[in-house]
């Protein structure tokens, strides 16, 4: 994953050693340890430079020497070269994964180690002040017994709806109901601190998550496609997250699917979301209508699949063949619901899709499963909130808070 | 327009002069001519590195010294800044727009100047092999008196087909019914020419076209929707082309629209084709099929809509609603005949847009016309054989032509 910097831009020394020191910390975040030869290999720098920045970031206590690690090839016939990794006691993030029926909040470090997590059901029908309040209370959880000098760099938050870029304001989050809210402030408000809030559409923090540290690393074009209760998508494209001009790009449940088909909750008729949401899926295969948020573990119970449920899996191909033709990305990964329901419809899905997709973008596509489980979401939110420290990561601790769980045990 | 790096890289000294040296070329390029003050302003370098690469441009006979452009406002009290702009007898690069039925050559100059250009019919028929023969007749026309001291820096080719980015083979030009065929390579052999060749899809050079000199200067997440007998998107995102993995991004034509609906020539029913494409909209205002390739100049002799020119601009505000949901454009530019179908049914267009658009991604879109005409995808071409000069100058004039107008003269 990169950064783009706002195009047209020169660059200087200063430029160029802040995105060095921030690209090396970005390497050892991805791999966790990594030799310094391999850092020289993959950023075309010279020992002596990779050996400066090494040398900044372990003064920043932000990584530490590593005895070169065992199954890590040595490069040439020299001494194998020192490893660097992620410190023990290093910089952290609060990741909040907010689903329609609960909420996960986790405490994560460089290298998505998650050091203590925490979850508690939400009422689909909460107010923002409520629901924010609950996961205050698991972010209080999450810090306890921090250590005084730990660094919390920022708070990602996971949303299962549209948000706003320029300032993270969640426009619609249908299953919730919210309209327009400030979800970031409202938690903030709720702790009584002040730390960078970060927050993003739940499917483009499962891409996000999925090609920094789950099945898609080095898969620069991917799409995360989420069933979760909505059904949404997030797009990496070169490398980089799609967001769009507003952060909306991805809305793949509302691709025309049906003109003759049933009403959408967005007003029109047909959505794909109408055949493969959650809601459409609980009435084919007779689930209580309390049941739909957990149809994940619903579907997972299946032993064989009924005809309803193999007309789901054709009608969920022929919609990725849409995403297919319309992204051209080298993998697909289902997420959410779509999970247990590839692994009882399999061959539908990929049937369904290879009818309906152009043979040139079929030919490069694999569908596959998150790396990551249902955890995507919520290590993307980590990643976001941990994005400051790649782009500079002096900066990025020059406004990181102390003394957390002292201050938020009170 | 900016170009990516393989992400994960470092930079030093080098890499930073030649980044820098390519990024001033480019800023002088998109804006014709511009102030060092400006272009200090803009990459935020300050004033003795710019005058340095000025003059090194300067020196690689690329740019030349310009007195202070009138109607550009001072900077500051002090006295004008001296402007730079491209040089008279700079480099230049051979640009081809492929359609079903014509094919435009162009030679075209850094700052997007059209200094020479040729036409001819091509038939939809033809072998690969005949219109290569046609196209390096109309390159041999457009370099007739070159100086021999001008460069080449490379030729680009617009094709109305998918195109694989990794060498340019094209996969399949539906209307001219090619399918793998390697057309750089067929012309730089009807030339006897060796020379860098780029080819990409034609709305996908008149989305980069848009975006660097037309009507979404400015604009980073931009869509450009052609109607040339069939329907494809160019899609820029984040001020970058999206591609996909193999270069197929942008398919909008077989978006599922209809599943009743008529068959589509790529084996599927209902596809947005088969409702606004060229034979569909021939078809419905009873256009005579050898016409079909001119339906633009058709559409703009019609006086009023019929209901059936009205129902066509309906189905294509509908499709745009769902490339306005997937994409989050700012803006989705109509080019080939869709200019001129949406100056007959315009709010016909945007009433079926804003029908089934989402509220978010919808208010920030805006439907314009191109702001080249009918020569994005030419002017397209051009950028992407001009690239290399943009991201190595002396490298790309190093490998660059001289005295073809006299080599293809014989």
């Amino acid at each position: 994953m990169t950064t783009r910097r706002r195009p047209g831009l020169g660059t200087n020394q200063e430029l160029a050693r802040r995105h060095n020191l921030g690209t090396v910390l970005r390497h050892v975040h991805g791999a966790g340890q990594i030799s310094r030869a391999e850092l020289t290999g993959r950023m075309g720098l010279n020992r002596s430079t990779i050996a400066a920045l090494v040398n900044e970031l372990e003064a920043l206590g932000i990584t530490e020497r590593a005895l070169p690690a065992e199954g890590i090839p040595r490069q040439g016939a020299g001494r194998p070269s020192a490893g660097v990794r992620i410190a023990e006691d290093g910089p952290f993030v609060i990741a909040v994964d907010l689903g329609v029926d609960r909420a996960v909040v986790a405490r994560i470090g460089l290298g998505g180690r998650v050091l203590q997590r925490s979850q508690a059901p939400v009422r689909s029908d909460g107010e923002a002040w409520q629901v924010g309040a609950a996961v205050a209370g698991l972010i209080r959880c999450v810090v306890e017994g921090v250590p005084d000098a730990a660094q919390l760099v920022g708070i990602g938050i996971s949303v299962p709806g549209l948000v706003r870029n320029s300032d993270g304001l969640i426009r619609l989050a249908p299953n919730l109901e919210w309209h327009d809210v400030s979800f970031g402030g409202i938690v903030l408000a709720a702790l009584g601190l002040d730390v960078p809030v970060s927050i993003a559409n739940d499917a483009d923090l499962g891409a996000l998550a999925e090609h920094v540290r789950g099945v898609a690393v080095g898969v620069d074009d991917l799409i995360y496609v989420s069933g979760n209760v909505g059904v949404g998508a997030g797009v990496i494209a070169g490398g980089v997250r799609l967001e769009g001009a507003g952060g909306y790009a991805g809305e793949v449940g509302h691709l025309r699917f049906n003109p003759a088909g049933r009403e959408c909750h967005c007003g029109n008729r047909g959505c794909w979301e109408t055949e493969v949401g959650a809601h459409a899926i609980a009435e084919a295969i007779h689930c209580p209508s309390d049941k739909v948020a957990q149809l994940d573990e619903v579907l997972a119970g299946f032993g064989e699949p009924s005809p309803a449920v193999r007309a789901t899996g054709t009608a969920l191909g022929h919609g990725l063949a849409d995403i297919v033709n319309v992204f051209n990305p080298r993998q697909v990964v289902l997420g959410g619901y779509f999970r247990s329901l590839y692994a009882l419809v399999g061959p539908e899905v990929e049937a369904a899709l290879a009818d309906r997709a152009l043979p040139a973008p079929l030919e490069s596509v694999t569908l596959t499963l998150p790396g990551l489980g249902s955890d995507s979401s919520l290590l993307g939110a980590a990643e976001i909130a941990l994005e400051p420290l790649f782009v500079d990561p002096v900066a990025a601790l020059g406004t990181a808070l102390v003394g957390v769980g002292t201050r938020l045990a009170g």
